[in-house]
């Protein structure tokens, strides 16, 4: 089975069966990335080029690693240096890139959209690696990855999200891909931090940390952005942690063996309490290894690679 | 046919016969990078430094996947974080780079014949990517790539280069290469953008456009450096257009299918109107492309590969 | 024979054996620079990364190029577009680049003992490229080399290191390589610039230069951290420059053919006199070639290949 479109700019736009194709992809690579020698001549003689608007050593770090380990010559495009400050227009950049023989533009931007945009824009392979408060759908990929792994079932997988779920990229991505597999999601924050069409997404919405996280499978806790606090989402740290900290107690409501996962780096004692960080072993550090393996099963699908 | 040069610091120090065997050898290349493929062992093995003292994303990425995909090791070594800023010379950091056995450093530099004084002190080869107003050979090349690309014959060719012909390395080392190779080249702007030497390199000069344009083959507009425009060349943005814009009335004395060159990023609406932008396509991404063939050829011909 | 080692934190660690096995085999590794292809398979699939919290080209371009000639694939971390700013520590960040399964760490960081912290942190192998004041040992063992290479026996040479040994993680290191291969070492500086300890390093202390040069095989010149002179470690630098400058007549009082070396870029007139810099032919550019092969020596034996 191969994989039928140019670009991944979504995970609204794949099917289920377009996402278990993506992971079942990453499977494979998981194990090479294990092997002392972790390297496939897949795309050999490719051009993959990260063009991050945004800084971002971790994500841009794990495509970087992704395509290196699958042979392709990587290069790091930072906007600060290059001629964006000459006034030029995304679209001018990535024509440029392309016009360099680009295979793959790994793209973040601030401005949601931006990798659709730029995916209509040229022949190259377009990935999104954020773009504004819209999607990021390889955290989402390597999430599922992650649960899968540990032989979880998405059908019927309850998965508690936790945290400013209006102002996250992540938690869109993963609404997306955990209803499409058929699990339910309940998203859980203060009012101010819930998008505004919430209802239409597939998810249950909870401001009661202790209601939403009963009987869960999974908690997926979102990393406060503390230099948002300026924007009164809420009127203090303290009182965001209060409502909204996971604490042992609260673990304790969710299925026995919960799985708790994070984007990192965590902010202790305001989205997770330091008991939980040491001792429920959050599957953070699973997360950035399955994140090069599910890069790789991407970078792959999209030269052509079949499954 | 080898190349007798070590390094490749202007066009002004070449023959026509070697400037043509540079373009030939990039033919080879330009097939390579048009290939799924990309990539040549030609250079493996070998270590190639881009050293810019300059910013410029563009260049550096042109060179930088012409030596991958030559399959070169290549170093990127940015100044503001290097020890230039303990008081090393240029020189200094150039023998150093030497000391771990670069084979081509490719240099950019604010300083007119900084590429040559490199090339003097080091037994590495060097490639002037920029130096100050002098020269920028591989743009040159490119150009002419470009023009040999759509079957133009260099001979008798009437080429006109428009904007600030004292300030523009890239005019200086078009107008070596073209006359070099038989072109009538012309120059136009405002005398204030005229440099002092002007006569000397065997150019026609026009303050005129309309007048400048009539019969050309080629048009190769400069970028307008509107970060310059507090030095007082022009009185206004808005006048220089007026006199040197070039819009559809003014391609329209050049020859029926005249070329239009641009070496990127447009200021449209100063130097090239949108009309023209969008309708008469300016080989702008040809440039690029090309770029990419040429500088595998000036590195491949410097490590002593053979045409 | 192999390295029983994970990590090289430090020159204090090794026996006067282990030394001397990286010095062997950085041997074959000076051999591979010196070819016209240099670049063999050992490191091939490995995961090199340089985690780099204090600026430093150098340093940093020579583990990237030693990696990369080992055919290792290289990520250049820097903390300054990375999470790091977003309240990480050193550790989480170094889990996230090990969960990204990278084989060796590469660490400069301007705490002492950082890499001794993140080695017991982490599997990854950690290398330790500088640590605050305390050791950067892959300079200590490129001096070494150097000086074997030019044929001098450790074993009773006699060592000058000249200039602020407080501050100077280059001489601790050189201290603790040169001592237990059994050197003679003579630290010589202004009382200002000893560090409290000094006495249990197994060094003679000098304050005067002409004394402390009489009759050495080797000087080993620091570098001068001319920013620091506002922290009153010394009058001026013209009163520096007249007690500890090396000058020709200075040079006169040592062996003739001394070796004189200095980790770059000199500051010309404040520690070592222009006639010198220029006229005894100190070993700096040795020392950055040898720079290279030692750093491929590290990178392999860390990886698990023999001698």
């Amino acid at each position: 089975m191969s994989f039928k479109h140019k670009d991944l700019t979504s995970i609204a736009s794949l099917t289920a069966d377009e996402i278990m194709l993506i992971l079942e992809t990453a499977d494979s690579f998981k194990e090479v990335t294990g092997r002392e020698i972790k390297k496939v001549p897949a795309l050999r003689g490719r051009t993959v080029v990260n063009l991050f608007f945004e800084p971002s050593t971790r994500t841009r770090t794990s495509f970087e690693l992704a395509a290196k380990r699958l042979s392709a010559d990587v290069i790091n495009f930072s906007p600060s240096s290059s001629s964006v400050v000459k006034g030029e227009t995304l679209l001018d950049t990535a024509l440029n890139i392309e016009a360099m023989r680009a295979d793959i533009i790994v793209l973040r931007h601030s401005s949601a959209g931006a990798a659709e945009t730029l995916a209509r824009g040229v022949k190259a392979s377009v990935i999104n690696a954020g773009d504004g408060w819209h999607e990021h759908p390889s955290q989402a990929l390597l999430d599922l990855f992650t649960l899968r792994e540990k032989k979880l079932e998405f059908n019927g997988l309850k998965v508690a999200i936790v945290g400013d779920i209006a102002h996250s990229r992540v938690a869109r991505s993963d609404m997306y891909a955990l209803t499409k597999l058929g699990a339910e999601v309940r998203v859980v924050g203060p009012p101010t931090m819930m998008p505004a069409a919430i209802d239409r997404l597939g998810v249950k919405v909870f401001y009661d940390l202790d209601a939403a996280l009963r009987d869960v499978d999974v908690i997926i806790m979102l990393r406060l952005q503390l230099e948002r606090q300026g924007k009164a989402l809420f009127p203090t740290i303290r009182e965001y942690s209060r409502l909204y900290c996971l604490t042992p107690e609260r673990v304790r409501l969710a299925k026995q063996g919960v799985v708790i996962m994070h984007p990192g780096p965590i902010n202790r004692g305001v989205e997770i309490s330091p008991e939980v960080a040491d001792s429920f072993s959050p599957a953070i550090l699973d997360q950035v290894t399955n994140g090069v393996a599910v890069r790789m099963g991407i970078l792959y699908l999209l030269s052509g690679g079949n499954a």
